[in-house]
């Protein structure tokens, strides 16, 4: 209450891990556009478990599309999408119901809903939760690309192992090739190290967090807002009701607390007969509205809560310490999954700026 | 487009820096709350000028309540106040009208509205237009405190000096000692160092970063929400409204990043009877959700995007390259009076959080 | 864009008469809620088709939860519910594409998205989208009549045949009977009139329009709000997203413009240690907050627009005059399955409003 | 709670009749429109009281801009107005306080905010609230007119004394001439006949009530939207929020339930190449989308509840029966001054609908 964000382009993300479904209602999406289904398909399937390095747990996450689409092209009403939960090992989880696993939302949700909250499986609040929003954003993703805006994600860190940044201009790397990647990270080398990383976690039962950059170009300058409809804003909303996400910043983010200013503006310079910033230490966004550089972020992600080591924790209905093990199935590191994630989130936010300064009218 | 947030409770901030005045409209205050005015002039005051180390710029300040407030208390309808802008040096601004101020809105602003916004002083922009969200956050502070909420803040870094974290429990310093500071800071010997770094960049006219650590303190377990609605979601919105916010992170933030799931998981214990989490990792928040620990955050700032020194930019109506000297009074350190500012937001979304789980028939 | 509506509990009405299915999203109802299916059956069964006097096309129209319930209780989270559409005969519209049906939102959808609407059956704006709203609206119900507060509804009025108004206390006759009615009328004679008229149409191939009153019973005084807020706004945003309706007046309504505030004004009186009202021409609302009397409104639909007479349209294609004969089965009187999908929106407003009152934590 | 309407155009109305001042802010104008501030005037001061027939109370209303509007254009940024209260008579309402007059908020609002509101004169329910509305309808207004969209009401029926029906073309009048009658009727006849009824009820210390015909002429098929977000329901959420509006309807409205299908539907036709409809029985409206027709509708009325004559109530502090006679001075028929503030709440929902169409970017 809730699981809803946007404006003109309105998403409520909907189910729990072990119910019947889970799935999105999205209501203003534009008339249309034609939704290329294979491509959609390869886009949510770099969030899909069953790889070297994550969770055997595989679903097939076949959506169907059960309105607002007609002809393979969105017909300006609700479109609605759900994917089937098939793959259900409750009784995994459901011995822990009086066990509230650590990191979790166990208890939080139990108290907030009195006991009634659907926790098998971490239920609404499972990472199972993004395969839908990734679904949204993966529709929105593509009509953002007919209109040259592409949305491109990297694994900046894992651990204490930092990826290299992104770069100013899609030019300089191959979108295509990250997303064509398991596990994208830039730098060969980075990614041999984060690998062994996260195999040594698996391997202890342990796991660890992470970062995504993400980076939108081909962006207008003038989207966006001011104050609290800003870009920052808009995007944070969402990317922090991405489950495990902790910590958001913009441009060179904290880095800018020991900059000067002089070191942070960016200046201006005419280039090409176009007004373009010399630097990008804001990540294309000031006063909350885009420059025309592109925006750059970095989303963190805590470690997956769920490990497989004992852990200390209370039984709620003997009000007493206990010890939990979670069993089941658990990525070592979810970041590797979250990349494009975090793309659908960003290309949601954007094609609902770009819809309000452009219209219904104009697509 | 849009200067508005919240749910039960939406507040509108409005107002340009040199226009006439800058105020904002609150739509959902609970009824039948006394304001305390001078407790809340002594709260907004710590955001203003005219102290050693801010700018010289100095306005009265005194808000007017338009609507809302009846006999000292709220009365159910929405409550407007304003501040009168009296302190005017236009003609420092308005020779810059042609050359966007790097790290300003300026050319953003002046993209998006096609030229028609008011940029004097920064027009919406200006950080003068946190007064309002200040007053409006210092009533919102007042109703949270009868119900045993405290909210507290400090300056956690500037440049590379780092103060002492906030503790976990409000009885181990003095909020009220801090919320006395001009420049709140825990530890003496960092607090030191800060103002003589903000002396420096002063002197050279330059201007520096810095981070605002924030606590919400007596929260219940249970407020917020799954998802978009989440604790995260909704403060995050607001914070990233504030002008010059890059960074936000909750609980242990990005440094979770690189810890192990082991390390980051907060174990539950019984204690007194309760349960409580062992340490505070999340930042009170799980799933969206309250613990019952406080919740902390920190905000991280850029440096003061004003600063004396010459700085490269372009003429918007020759298209070409120039320079620009920005004069006026500018703050070396923005973060020295965001501290309340931080708080005011946390205190509106807190309450709204609040009035959605008690109900307003609860006031 | 929108088929959403609500302000704590949020309610999305997805899907179109022929495609794969219609179902709502509902981001918002309070947790630990039982919901009687069966009962549940029973009130949506009271607006489907295939009885005398109604359209043969029946479909079973059996729900199925996707997500929100959990052990035969809401659990806190979106709850989504879908209903196949199985009884398809689109050969019988799918001719008409190119000659908008009069009185249908053919053309109007036709331009608003460009040619790429579903509009076979009527698509998104055909009545069946009522069965998703009278299911939500019917687990609403059950929840405001646990708390006492009941929602009763007749057919007040069937071409110039009038029934009695709704009383103004439930005592006088039995909800369950009026609930019990395929077409539900006070008055045998005007049932008898009504049904004979309708008949009467249905033999001519025409069709007739007519009027719904409703009444909520058991609402506490100062439910609802002030201005846009207030409960005739609330009821009418959602009345008015019901397909045919084009009339709303609440008490005494239109007939107040011909009365004196001598007469419309309802007088104080203490009863039985309560302050009442005498009379109700204000329907239960002033100032757009309950008063502790019932709210009583009138719902006016127009005649199905679906006749089987031949009519004046346009060829889209050929851009000239042009006729249309509408084929299937249609109701000669939408007004006989519309009480329970005026009920239904009266629910979910009044819970919400209700919500807003006593808060989740109240549930 | 909720004083506020708009999805991308959101209007808060604030202000008690007797406090400091009244106003409205707007969040979401477009930026770059010239108000014409003398025309602004004239239109706002269609609804002061002053004249025949209305209230003495006469206030300047000279509005005060505080935001948003810089070298005479809309700049982006909300834009606050308030017209300060100047012409108080508390001590008129003072003594009412515990006696809440017969078809007012009196009782509700001391209910709902638990005997904090601020009720001097109606506080926040008090007519006078119309004049932002007004005020901000009037900047909207301006802005459709630019774009060919006018929009034209009179008084339609008083008593039982009815006018003509608005033409479905404007040539057939003048909309100026409309505009410039203090008591805007079309037939000259009815128009004596209702002056002598209500200086009929002036005499008496009676009201009465009417109806205000509206049409919205030159919109373009297509604006709007499928079911809640439809044409009617979002003029029904602001229409309903005006002081002592009971009923609505659209087109032919109520009268549509006692026609024939046949009847009904507007038949289309080739009129110049374009497609239109022969009758306009929908009010320009199909699936809550316009039609290209005008939108035609009718505003409800009840009497001015204010009345001299001594009427039946309760006092709230000792639960018994007592009398009341309510003093000032009052309107013997509020829909005198009617019509600009339905044309106002008209204008405000028109250009939110058309902003979402064209976005910002057209402005």
């Amino acid at each position: 209450m809730s699981s809803s964000f946007g404006k003109l382009l309105k998403i409520t993300v909907f189910g729990e891990s072990h119910g019947p479904a889970i799935g999105f209602t999205a209501d203003g999406f534009p008339a249309g556009e034609a939704i290329d289904l294979a491509s959609l398909k390869a886009f949510t399937a770099r969030r899909q478990g069953g790889k070297s390095l994550t969770t055997s747990r595989r679903e097939a996450d076949e959506p169907e599309f059960l309105s607002g689409l007609y002809n393979g092209k969105t017909c300006g009403t609700p479109l609605t999408a759900v994917i089937r939960n098939s793959d259900h090992h409750s009784a995994d989880y459901e011995a822990l119901s009086d066990l509230p696993r650590p990191g979790h939302a166990d208890y939080t949700a139990a108290i907030k809903w009195k006991g009634n909250a659907d926790l098998r499986g971490g239920g609404h609040f499972s990472g199972r939760l993004t395969a839908p929003l990734t679904l949204a954003g993966g529709i929105a993703l593509q009509m953002l690309e007919k209109r040259g805006i592409s949305v491109v994600s990297h694994v900046f860190r894992v651990g204490d192992i930092v990826d290299l940044p992104l770069p100013q201009t899609l030019n300089e790397f191959s979108a295509a090739s990250l997303a064509g990647m398991d596990f994208p990270v830039l730098s060969d080398e980075k990614h041999a190290e984060m690998q062994k990383l996260v195999a040594d976690m698996q391997n202890k039962g342990d796991s660890v967090g992470g970062i995504i950059e993400c980076g939108v170009y081909g962006l207008p300058a003038g989207l966006g807002s001011d104050m609290f409809g800003g870009v920052e804003s808009r995007l944070s909303e969402v990317l922090f009701g991405i489950p495990a996400v902790k910590g958001l910043e913009f441009g060179d983010g904290f880095a800018l607390s020991s900059m000067r200013g002089s070191e942070s503006n960016d200046p201006y310079r005419m280039k090409n007969g176009q007004i373009v910033t010399e630097t990008n230490h804001a990540g294309g966004i000031l006063g909350g509205i885009t420059t025309g550089a592109p925006v750059i972020f970095r989303v963190g992600f805590k470690p997956t809560p769920s490990i497989a080591l004992p852990q200390k924790t209370v039984s709620l209905s003997k009000g007493e310490n206990a010890e939990v093990t979670v069993g089941g199935r658990h990525d070592p590191c979810i970041v590797l999954r979250a990349s494009p994630v975090v793309e659908a989130a960003a290309a949601l936010v954007m094609l609902d700026l770009y819809l309000e300064e452009v219209g219904y009218g104009a697509f």
